[in-house]
């Protein structure tokens, strides 16, 4: 039995809906972007008693697909005014599916604007006053709850960031550990949830079950011919499992494309001491773990534990966008400042690439200097104190660019540009540009032909092809978002085909019915054709399908590339929507 | 002879230009607009050097035409992202038509980030470093202009606000005692001065002349025509002049359409102590002026100067919108305390009506209570400081309301809607929505037959009509702004066809060609026709013009109107723009 639970904050009240046939087959971004593009109204001000909040686990999570824990959560964004799907992993997911539950439906807002958490099990959905959570950090917040109902339950919680409607917040969520490492980072949703007064979802799965695919043995071999091909894979099977998602950083650094400086430049001279290989040594030298999965059934394992010197416990990873915003887009080669500053972003709830970006623009604004991470963790500070400036860096690149007069703000739609320079990697710049929810790397991740060599190769530094490129990554993408599988399957998907099989085999062998490619790919096809539609009607339009102006005018050493795909090709990414 | 001076910031050079014919029988806004469309990528950073400011008289400015004096300024706006028009009274248009100049062209930017001063008289435009200058308010700057300059110069500068490059930021124009109280004050375009590197632009008419019509006898009958209709008419022969501009107060609060308290009702129980009678009261109490004149050749007078307890001079006016920004909208019924605000904003460079709707929104956060005139004032003194609360407070309602989490932003298009509630004034709400601008009355202001009872009756509360009388509004006003001529002008052409001819046969007898309504419209509509098309390129959709969502959600009491003029109606406004 699946269910989706709709949560009105104006009344609090519970209703419990069927799924129905609609939504039946879809989940994660599938079936949150479904529902937002069909109940929310475009135009709405997205801290308004009008937007959701939708909260769902992958089609195959809960099943025992590898990789298959992501949690995808959906709103109208306060950061990007687009439709937004940002997922995490962690062990929210898993718990929610082990609990039937296809969706929850944050709606409403309460009218006396005081604080609530929502406590999940077997009986269905409580609200209760989160009076003494209200203030308190995610680190603190987990802990008091996994101290309340134990260490089994999975929390989804926001920090002071999400309390106070910041349009940078994040919407954590606790790893295998109980700890609140794990993100739905992009797009402000924590300031939605913190709109809604829910300060933080328990789930207790106690009691729930894995779901029971219709065709086991179908499901069964595709789920062992996708784990075959991770493990084969060099990316999924080695680099990530020993170095993390920051094997990248000597990389893009290489390629010319590691944004330095306010992406003033590719390189970064600093990267070497930030490394994801210097990463390695630092956790393993200290008693860290390397290879550590954020979910169960992970087979990837990119995660890790990051300590102190005195070996105490800092924060997880931190992960490649982590390290890179705020390390070289600050000028900073400082790992365990970065490290800090993760753990503070986790804990005030904040997507750390946009804290990240905010601060380079910040630095160039001349707040405090490039490279100063002393004056980098004192501006995070001021998000706790919810000063003024705080509240600057905690709403986003944009908005504190704004504030302080500056020309060069590397975002798109509202949100800043990640790790790879798109005039260096211009296969992620199509995608940052046209993505339906700014810039995003996750979107359409292209640097894997541009620079890595996985999914076959395409010139980085020249405009053909790139647009073909993306387009078929953010559909792929779009699939996978709904699968609930991790990202990261792309790389073998991209190199393997039988890992592709595997998951239209697990997909099949769930309903019991035939499921081809052409199956798999249509619903990232229709999940994007609902974005694109919901943010024509909150007003985009083509024009806002571009990057920065200065990445077309501003030459980036030391390739000195320009980012050169014209407009009207960057208008053809989405020909197959009507 | 007609000029243009282009002056590069970039290297510091200056090249003149012939209008040619292309802009021989234009000026104004329709110049402004004209050679912005033309000239500035729409999607450029319109604090790049890519943006233009387009200083420009217009064409009926130096010719001796009543109420001829306005100074139209372009650019690509920091605050809305469109299009930008924004025109101001003082001696500035003067100065320059005097001088034979059709337009001033600011480019580029400096790239030592240096502040720059221009001297423009007969022998051209020389720059000239503004280091006594930086970072001084508009009184001292330009205080210590006419010191050195002599007080027949006009100045047209920027205070702290616009140096420091706030979207809210205003340009100050000297008046006729010299004073920087007139201001294109909307879309920040003080900020676009700042980024140009520009504090002030020092306009010495000696030796210059006024401008002689093709057709001496034609210009001087329409001129008579109008001027005739001008003193006849109640509005600007007897309202205007005896209660300056704020004589709306107790006209727009008795229709219920006075916003108060952020938008929250429409009628404030303080009207009557900050009312148009009774500021003409105080004023004549402590020998302040009434009926007097922002720019020599107004025969309406309806600026006036006022005084503190001691006889002191503050401030001019305050007019209607800063009255209502500082006062109602904020929930404040002190005069003197809305002067002294009205005084620091001229002296910082703010835009009074954003300003004002700024401070409403920081209420409706709880930065400071509704009513608290003293917590006002410290929150504008911040913005002299520049401190980050202050930087907010500059940047607008918009950037403020996201960095403090607020859902109720009174913006369209970024710019804070003026001081008519357009659920009770249904009309304006049209215009607010479509104006190519952002929330803007003076785009075509319906509020004459909604409210006024003039240019006929158009029920303010009723849907009907109102896409109709907008549209009109909105080409005879772009027409006007062309021609350089008050916006008041308008009382007398809606109820006296006599003003049209007049304004016809100047215009005609300037040129020495027959010249028709036709053609006199045809000047507004090929403006906003260019305009639309540089929003429309810049991503504004049909679904931007539109107003904040709660307007069409919360009834305003008293009379519990919501707005409901349909979108597909709203869409219709502009049917006549390919």
């Amino acid at each position: 039995m699946a269910v989706i639970y709709r949560v009105n904050m104006s009344d609090l009240s519970i209703r419990t809906e069927m799924p129905g046939v609609k939504y039946a087959q879809t989940g994660g971004r599938g079936l949150t972007s479904a529902m937002i593009a069909a109940e929310v109204p475009p135009t709405c001000h997205a801290l308004a008693a009008e937007n959701k909040l939708v909260i769902a686990p992958g089609i195959l999570t809960g099943t025992g697909a590898p990789c298959g824990g992501r949690l995808s959560i959906g709103a109208k964004s306060p950061l990007t005014g687009t439709i937004k799907e940002s997922n995490s992993g962690g062990q929210g997911a898993l718990a929610l599916a082990a609990l039937g539950i296809k969706a929850i439906v944050l709606e409403g807002r309460p009218a006396d604007g005081k604080c609530y958490r929502l406590i999940v099990n077997t009986d269905g959905v409580k609200i209760e006053p989160a009076d003494g959570l209200v203030g308190l950090g995610n680190y603190e917040t987990v802990g008091k709850l996994l101290g309340e109902f134990g260490d089994k339950v999975a929390c989804i919680s926001i920090g002071q960031a999400g309390e106070m409607k910041m349009a940078a917040a994040s919407i954590a969520v606790t790893d295998v550990e109980g700890r609140p490492t794990r993100h739905c980072g992009r797009g402000g949703l924590g300031a939605v949830m913190g709109s809604k007064g829910v300060k933080a979802i328990v789930v207790d799965p106690e009691g729930g079950q894995r779901l029971i695919p219709a065709d086991a043995d179908t499901f069964k071999a595709g789920a062992k011919k996708l784990n075959t091909a991770l493990k084969a894979h060099p990316v999924t099977g080695e680099g990530l499992p020993k170095f993390g998602t920051n094997v990248l950083a000597n990389v893009i650094n290489a390629a010319g494309g590691y944004p330095t400086r306010n992406f003033r430049e590719g390189q970064f001279e600093g990267t070497e001491a930030i490394s994801g290989e210097r990463q390695h040594d630092v956790i393993l030298e200290r008693g860290g773990q390397i290879a550590h999965a954020c979910h169960k059934g992970c087979t990837i394992k990119c995660s890790r534990t990051y300590l102190d010197k005195d070996g105490q416990y800092v924060t997880k990873g931190p992960e490649y966008e982590t390290v890179w915003a705020h390390g070289a887009d600050c000028g900073i080669d400082d790992l365990d400042a970065i490290a800090r500053m993760d753990r503070m972003d986790d804990d005030f709830g904040l997507d750390t690439i946009e804290a990240g970006a905010t601060i380079g623009v910040a630095m160039e604004a001349g707040i405090v200097p490039f490279g100063d991470a002393a004056g980098a963790i004192k501006l995070l500070e001021e998000v706790g104190k919810g000063t003024a400036l705080g509240r600057l860096v905690a709403s986003g690149a944009e908005v504190l660019g704004k504030a302080y007069g500056g020309s060069r703000i590397p975002t798109v739609k509202g949100q800043s540009m990640p790790a790879y320079d798109p005039r260096a990697v211009k296969g992620i710049g199509v995608t940052y540009a046209t993505s339906t929810m700014g810039a995003d790397h996750t979107a359409g991740y292209a640097v894997a032909p541009n620079v890595l060599g996985v999914g076959g190769s395409v010139d980085p530094l020249k405009p053909e092809g790139q647009v073909e490129l993306s387009r078929n990554m953010q559909i792929a993408t779009a699939s996978i978002d709904s699968a609930g599988l991790c990202l990261f399957v792309a790389f073998a998907v991209l190199d393997d085909s039988t890992a592709l099989d595997g998951i239209c085999e697990m997909l099949g062998g769930l309903f019991g019915t035939p499921f081809t490619v052409d199956d798999y790919l249509a619903i990232g096809r229709a999940t994007l054709a609902a974005e694109r539609k919901f943010n024509a009607a909150a007003g985009f339009s083509p024009a806002d399908d571009r990057l920065p102006d200065f990445c077309k005018t501003e030459k980036l050493a030391p390739h000195d590339a320009i980012f050169d795909v014209a407009d009207e090709e960057l208008d053809q990414v989405f020909d197959f929507v009507e």
